[in-house]
């Protein structure tokens, strides 16, 4: 699935409560999305752990709809298959 | 570009590092991602807020690369166009 497919479903899903919530209110959710990505980690749980995952890009697409971003041309254009620093691919910073 | 693909194009840009890191190591790296995200939702710079989406993401990647999670099937199991809890599309949650 293309990551903006999955932004428009998060759209028809949920902007009706995403806009109601706002901003700082979709941010603090996503937030406690990571936090429990952060505790599954240490799971066995697998399929917890996917849960986690998909619950924080779930949260990470509802944001960037009540931000009006497009997290997929954000990203393509942050990451064109190339290190957006060394500008190589595998990445050869030396940080 | 698929969920999938992008996924792949971080474990070829990243992954020897990401591996060295390991997942709490990476982890760590992802929330301060997420913090820079919020940090920038408060700027009238869209093109920084815009990259920060970016950076989330790719770390996010980043993260299920390391410990071994689709991120695409993860999140079209847990959202197959409905909402997971109510089973309706838009969601109609009573919470």
């Amino acid at each position: 699935m293309e990551i903006s497919k999955f932004q428009e479903m998060m759209r028809q899903l949920y902007f009706h409560r995403d806009s109601e919530r706002g901003v700082a209110g979709t941010y603090d959710w996503f937030v406690d999305e990571t936090k429990e990505l952060g505790e599954a980690l240490g799971s066995k749980d697998k399929k917890a752990l996917e849960e986690e995952f998909a619950d924080v890009l779930a949260w990470l697409a509802s944001l960037a709809n009540v931000t009006n971003v497009n997290l997929e041309e954000a990203a393509i254009s942050k990451y064109p298959d190339r290190c957006p620093k060394c500008r190589q691919k595998p990445c050869k910073c030396t940080f």
